[in-house]
Order: structure tokens, then C-alpha cells, then sequence
């Protein structure tokens, strides 16, 4: 089928998940083909980026003064990339490829906000790389690592959800800047990976080493120097206790607690005056006049080897919601992508 | 009693206080008047500070990467400012004034490390002073709020412990860099105290306001721009409920939490994201190459006028326990001081 001509697809918010988000959560709904007005573009989307971070705005009332909460019915909210195939827009021409917080939608029409940035794809360089290393992840990754982590050589470096889209990516860009990384993941399977194929050079495991804050003190003994958050919760609290001095804490995501009720504690804030230590929380979208000397080291990177993309990629809309649930729980590696360029 | 001629006088720990400090957790001992050995000086002690940062310290086993927890049987640590009468050390001559962390007693030995240096009192304030706002007191206000929370003018700045030493300090400097100033304390009294005295444009009494996010959405509508935090726990995970965009979260102290058990919880951290907010701790020692630009800049607003030293003077050095718990549960306003000079 080609949507073009029939119409779109969506993936719609069924039910506002509690607890771990599920398939069932969504539907897959047929609907016209959108009409654009002066000022917007229709756009086919080619991959959408499964983000662990929608998944709290997708909890009944979770808006907040950065997003909205999703609506039920509503296609669901996701960073897409997409090619214009008609434009009343002055910026966005015929075939051009854009990013943008957008949906799951096989068309979607923009005017221009929502991050909307038009991609001019590097030679040799895939383009589903622009939802990946070289799109926001790969932003996020570079920009709280360097701008708020600032790691020096020698330095330790911490990153929890290690296997992830970001921690696969801020895992190389430490090696790269010289430091030490430790790596925490769900599985002895992914530690394993992380240590033979992401180049961590340790990774621990929950599974091995279900007490964070022993393997912490064995494989950390000097402290944590940069900790570069997606988890939050109960391991945010623990690497507090564990802090070098003047550590840097990246606070990127908080994975674990985005499908919990309320949020785990976090006890050992005073840590921070002890060890006058820094936390920190920013987006990627707040580096944006710098994006383009970023995809520009970071594809320099990518060229040379230096940097390795890892990416999952699941293929047709119908298989967003398993990707999304996968990716939540572990159950994908790197980043987790949504091809629709086949449709 | 000329201490002087009759030996020494301290104050020690009798027991690690648990829950609230009491003065009976310590004891007066007279003791005999210290030799020094070369490298050494023999101060004369004139003004102890009583700080609740040494509280943390006080708790059995409390001993840290910063300082070690205090013994039982040694006299009590606290900031003291002292007049050499013997000198065995190049740098300190008979006569000179020093600050350092040392302890409740009428005499102690130095050897220069420990945070020591010379103070040389400037034309026009008066010596104690030196053990406040131109001391640690001064220092730890002036630093943090300025490298730390970096004010601007117009900006909402939110103080907790208000009426304390280092709050009646960082709400003048927050109107002398033109901040709308709220500041937080115990009792109403207290609160119109630091209105009508202090100069807070707003503050907020747990006794009038005992719901604090429901004050805050009231007095501080636009979200807080600087939190310079001293009470830590309950007080701190609220404010972090209602920061502003890039807001600035300055750890000072968590006087709430030096007598608690266990550190009560923050669940608030993820606000640090969705606000690109940091958080951050410190010791003013770690500022001690600015120490006597600082002291200048504080010198020039006192003697303008544009900052006032708030002082609790106790005298005497028996007096130091009941200053202590005073300071700690409310009971003084400003700084609290024990005077020896007298002795």
C-alpha cells in the first residue's frame, strides 16, 4: 500500500499507560491524508525516534511547563524525520528532509515549530543517522557531556542505562576524550556487549551485581567523576554516594521512574556540599545555534570509526508500540528506530 | 580568672547527640595551658562561631571525605578567632589576629594549616566582624550566592534559614544586586523581623505557612530563579517543585537534616531536567584565593550601610553550648557568636 494515495496511518494513544507502558496502550487508526495551509508542509515521515522520555508525558496528567500531556486519541508525540512533499512554507522546499517533534504518522504537517530543522544529509553518512548519532540523541549525548559533564582525561565516567540510544553514544565520546567508562545496564548479556562491542571498559550488570553501591565501591574505588544520568531514582541516589570531588552529575532522563506512580527518593543530596558537586539538568533542543558544529564533529567521528552507531531498527508504523515497549525495557540495544521508508 | 596564667579552659563532646543537640551533650574541662613546638603558635581564642555545618560532624560515626567526625572527649570544632601569644611559625607574629577552624577552648595551637589565615581588621569594623560577615560567615553568603547563584537583577531569589547567619547575609546581597528577596524561617515573629530589618521583600513562617508549596504558588507566582539553600530535605524537594527556567539551586547547608536519623527524602530531581536547573554545593574554603577581594567588597557595603551585620553575642566560653543549640533550633537570629575577649 502506498499511503500516499490512500491516506495516513497513525498510531494513537489508546489509554494513558500505568505502570509499564504496553502494546495494547495504542491503536493503529487510518485517516485522511492531511491538507496544509499557507505557512505549512506536508511531510512523509521516513523514521521516527523512539524516545524514553515521552513515555512520561504519555501518563494521565504528566504536563508539565516543558510539554503538554498526551491526549487520548492523539497520535503519539515522537522526534520523526521526514521528506516534504508539498510546502506553502517559505523555508521547507519540495523534498527536502526535516526533523522535528512530531508523531507517529506516516504524514504529518508542520509549520516550522517544534524543533523543526531542515537536515542537509553529510556524504557518507546514512540518512537514518539524523534520528540517530548525528540527530538528537547523539546531540544529547554530546552536548551534557560536554557542556555540563566536561570530562577530563583520566577522569572517570559513569553512565547509567549504558546500552540505550545516549549511553552507547556518551560511552565512545568519553574514550574519545580520554576517560575511564563505567557502564550500568540491565543484563549480563548487554554488559558483555558493552564491553566487547561499545568499548566500555567496565559495564555492570544488575543482574550480577543487584547491589549498585558494592559494585560501585569495587569498580569505582576513586569516586565517580562524571555521572552521566538517564535513569534517575534509586541509582541516581546510590552513585550520590559515591562521588569524587568537584563530580559533575548529567541528569539526562530518568528512566526508571517515568512508570512509577511517584518518584523513588533520592537521600544524599548533602553529598553534594561535601563534595561540591554539581547536578544538572538540560535538553539537547537548548543547544540549538550549535547543532551544526556538533553533527560536524560527531559525523567526523562517525567517518573515521571513532564512533560507532548502534541502532535497532523496526520496520513499519504497525511495530511502533512494540519498539517503544521494547526500548523501555531493555529489551533493545542503542537506539531504537522505526523505519518507514519501505511503506 | 586570667585564663592565661591558670591554664586552659574547653569545651568537649560528652556524648554524640542524637535527635536534637542539647547542652548537655557537652562539658567544661580545665585543662593545662598548651606548649607549641617549632611551627607552631599559641592563640588566645576571642570569638567562636557557632556554625550547624559541625553539627553534621557531632553524630557518632558521621566522619566524611570532608572532616572526620568529631571524638568524644575533645573539645567541640568550630570556627574560632584567635590573637597570637606565642609564636614558633614564620608567618605568625605575637600579636597578629587569625581565623581558623579550631575549637571551643580559650587557647588553642595551630601549626597553619586547617583553613588559618591572618586578618588584618580594616579601619572602621569591628574585629568581631571577622567572624562574621567578613569571616567564613561573609564569605560562605558572598560566594555562593555570587559564583554560585549568580543573581540578576529582577530575578526572584528564595532564601531558607533566612534569619540565620548566612541568610540575613544572602538577603542583603540579593537586594544590593536587585533581586525580588523571599526568605523562609520559623516563626512570624522571626518572618517580621527579617521584613522590617533585614529588608526580605517577602518572608514566609512555617508557623503562618506550614503548607510552603501553597506559600510559594502565592508569594513566588513566576517560579524561583535562585534557591540558596541551607535547611536541605523537605524544604529543598519543594522548592524544587516550583523552580523557574534555568534556575540555580545553591547548597550551602541542610540544617533540617545534621539532627534527623536518616536524610529525608527529595523525589523533585526530574524538575532539574524539564527547568534545565542546577544544583550545586560548596565550602567557602574552596574560594580562599578571593577571600581578601571579597572581604573588601563586604568591608565597602557595611561601612555604606548597605549591609548590616546581624549579631547574637553570648559571652563566655561555658556559654558556647547553649549558643550552639540555640543557633541550631531557631532560638538566635544573625550570627551567632561566643564571645572570649572578655574573659
Amino acid at each position: 500500500m502506498n499511503s500516499s494515495t490512500h491516506g495516513n496511518t497513525q498510531i494513537v494513544l489508546k489509554r494513558h499507560p500505568e505502570g509499564a507502558v504496553s502494546p495494547d496502550d495504542f491503536e493503529l487508526v487510518a485517516t485522511g491524508m492531511p491538507e496544509i495551509a499557507d505557512g505549512q508542509v506536508l511531510i512523509r515521515n521516513l523514521y521516527l525516534s523512539m524516545d524514553a522520555g515521552f513515555r512520561h508525558w504519555m501518563t494521565e496528567g504528566a504536563g508539565d511547563n516543558y510539554l503538554p500531556g498526551m491526549q487520548l486519541g492523539d497520535p503519539v508525540q515522537s522526534m520523526v524525520l521526514g521528506q516534504v512533499v508539498k510546502s506553502r512554507h517559505p523555508d521547507y522546499v519540495e523534498g527536502a528532509y526535516l526533523s522535528a517533534r512530531c508523531a507517529w504518522e506516516c504524514f504529518s504537517v508542520l509549520d516550522g515549530s517544534d524543533l523543526a530543522a531542515v537536515i542537509e544529509p553529510e556524504p557518507g553518512v546514512p540518512l537514518h543517522e539524523y534520528m540517530s548519532l548525528l540527530g538528537p540523541t547523539g546531540m544529547t549525548a554530546y552536548f551534557g557531556l560536554m557542556q555540563l559533564g566536561r570530562p577530563a582525561a583520566q577522569e572517570t565516567l559513569l553512565v547509567s542505562a549504558a546500552g540505550g540510544a545516549v549511553g552507547t553514544a556518551v560511552g565512545q565520546l568519553g574514550k574519545i576524550h580520554g576517560c575511564r567508562t563505567v557502564g550500568l545496564t540491565g543484563t549480563e548479556a548487554k554488559a558483555e556487549w558493552l564491553r566487547q562491542e561499545v568499548g566500555y571498559d567496565v559495564a555492570i550488570s544488575r543482574e550480577a551485581d543487584p547491589d549498585l553501591a558494592a559494585a560501585l565501591s569495587r569498580d569505582v574505588p576513586d569516586g565517580i567523576d562524571v555521572f552521566f544520568d538517564n535513569v534517575g531514582g534509586a541509582t541516581l541516589d546510590t552513585a550520590l554516594g559515591q562521588l569524587s570531588e568537584r563530580a559533575r552529575i548529567v541528569l539526562c532522563g530518568a528512566m526508571s521512574q517515568y512508570e512509577q506512580e511517584r518518584p523513588e527518593p533520592v537521600f544524599n543530596t548533602w553529598e553534594l556540599i561535601t563534595k561540591r558537586a554539581r547536578m544538572e539538568g538540560f535538553m539537547f533542543s537548548d543547544y540549538a545555534d550549535q547543532f551544526s558544529a556538533a553533527a560536524a564533529t560527531l559525523a567526523g567521528y562517525y567517518r573515521s570509526g571513532a564512533l560507532v552507531s548502534f541502532n535497532q531498527v523496526y520496520a513499519g508504523i504497525e511495530s511502533a508500540p512494540q519498539a517503544f515497549c521494547d526500548m523501555m525495557h531493555g529489551a533493545s540495544r542503542g537506539k531504537c528506530l522505526v523505519d518507514l521508508s519501505e511503506a
